[in-house]
């Protein structure tokens, strides 16, 4: 099968997948945080840009419409394959923490929280680890779990405030597709005082949280179907960034033998099971 | 770029990503539910199975262990490339529900039911509709979001509890990687008393969900690169439909003008810019 490189139109003009800068996707440490707050315009976030492939999506048969999106789909992952030497030096990097003793946080508003909690809440039973070495922090707690919390990721204080439980040894993680919500830029700031290792998931180049953080992963997956929809794409590119992360790390710090989990915890029938194929 | 269409090695053999009965995928409704009940074995469950391309990520170096995940990760969208006419059947009967005033219930345990708390609670941000059209519930309640609760999603009797709510005009989608979990079995005997529409999510062709539904969905995404670890692959294939299912009933009810949100709560400054943008 022959998946061709897709690129995105956006106002008329076609863009080729690789048309991002690189350069802007990648660290840039040791600048002043303060001085370094720019505004991002609307106009410049690629999540929020209309997809011209997708431009009569209301007029199609139900069939069509699945598969535009499933069209779309195919592109995460080939988004990702451009950035995996950033996601690999992110994974050293959680290895190297949790090998210190350090924790992994999870930082987002909305979607981006919602998939960091999901992430971390499969590391105890699936490797057998407590549950505070990787936990999901969301903008608004955890009640904006279910519901939108009205502002929540527009708060750099309270962004401030929730990344006071970080210490020198840990991985702050930031995600966010548009990559600006100034929660997490109070996050990021608050982080860099605590003077842990700092890394921005993002879906935008022009992401303010890449200029922050001390290593940036930014898979740009381009408008999604729906515009500015970007729990779609963008959220399936950080879904599968995090498993990434905490696979990763866990493999390099022994919690596999070759492809096996072991250190599960056998919580529930199928777990047991697992458990006993395994050692039989 | 081309993505050849990789298979599996299970337990020494090469099966074609085009090895499932597609027969087991498709709805089996009106057969009698209580003599329907078979043992499923774990050596009947695909995503259980080890991976024979990942057999050695325990000793690769980082880069090699993202980029093979990423290389599974592509096959994904390409096994639902093989469940698009099933899933177009989906999106059609939520949205004729949703017509006759009917609401959308996701059950589902672990990253399943987490999954359909994800995308519940992203539609009415996106498209402007009440929170209780569209609800995800757990095996074990709200607090099994970030710890997993013993035992949930083995019990029977819980499911046909949680499923009390489901009314004859509803959808009741039942989410699971391997598809057995008793939990979603009691949730869909109880549907079918309620008299409701009933759609099965899974990654396994003998999920036992598949033959008490009376539609399924059966994305098989093969073995994970963890053996077990279906919050990779499994999951990232149950977000891409759970989005689709939303995404394209909410399109078939006239909730997007062209690939616009027409109805989206402004409530952050993100969302108050972008409908600027769209009236504009």
């Amino acid at each position: 099968m022959i998946v061709s490189p897709i690129g995105y139109m956006v106002h008329g003009n076609y863009y080729h997948k690789s048309f991002k800068s690189k350069n802007t996707c990648l660290q840039s440490a040791n600048h002043d945080i303060k001085n370094s707050k720019r505004s991002v315009t609307m106009s410049e976030i690629i999540t929020e840009y209309r997809n011209e492939n997708t431009k009569n999506i209301d007029l199609l048969s139900t069939i069509d419409i699945v598969r535009k999106i499933n069209e779309e789909d195919k592109l995460v992952a080939l988004a990702i394959e451009d950035e995996t030497p950033n996601i690999a030096q992110a994974v050293d990097i959680i290895a190297k923490q949790f090998l210190k003793g350090g924790k992994l946080y999870y930082f987002g508003a909305g979607t981006s929280g919602r998939l960091g909690i999901l992430d971390a809440s499969e590391c105890p039973p699936t490797f057998g680890v407590s549950p505070d070495m990787v936990q999901g922090i969301m903008a608004g707690g955890d009640k904006a779990f279910r519901v939108a919390v009205e502002g929540a990721e527009d708060n750099f204080e309270t962004g401030r405030k929730d990344a006071e439980i970080l210490t020198g040894n840990d991985v702050c993680v930031a995600i966010s597709a548009s990559g600006n919500p100034k929660y997490l830029l109070g996050v990021l700031s608050k982080a860099e005082e605590k003077g842990c290792k700092t890394i921005a998931l993002t879906c935008n180049h022009k992401a303010a949280i890449l200029e922050e953080a001390g290593h940036g992963i930014c898979v740009e997956v381009g408008p999604e179907v729906i515009a500015g929809s970007s729990r779609m794409k963008a959220g399936t590119a950080q879904k599968m960034v995090l498993n990434m992360l905490t696979t990763g790390a866990m493999i390099k710090i022994g919690k596999t033998y070759e492809n096996f989990m072991i250190d599960l915890m056998p919580t529930n029938e199928k777990l047991k099971d697992r458990a006993i194929r395994i050692v039989s």
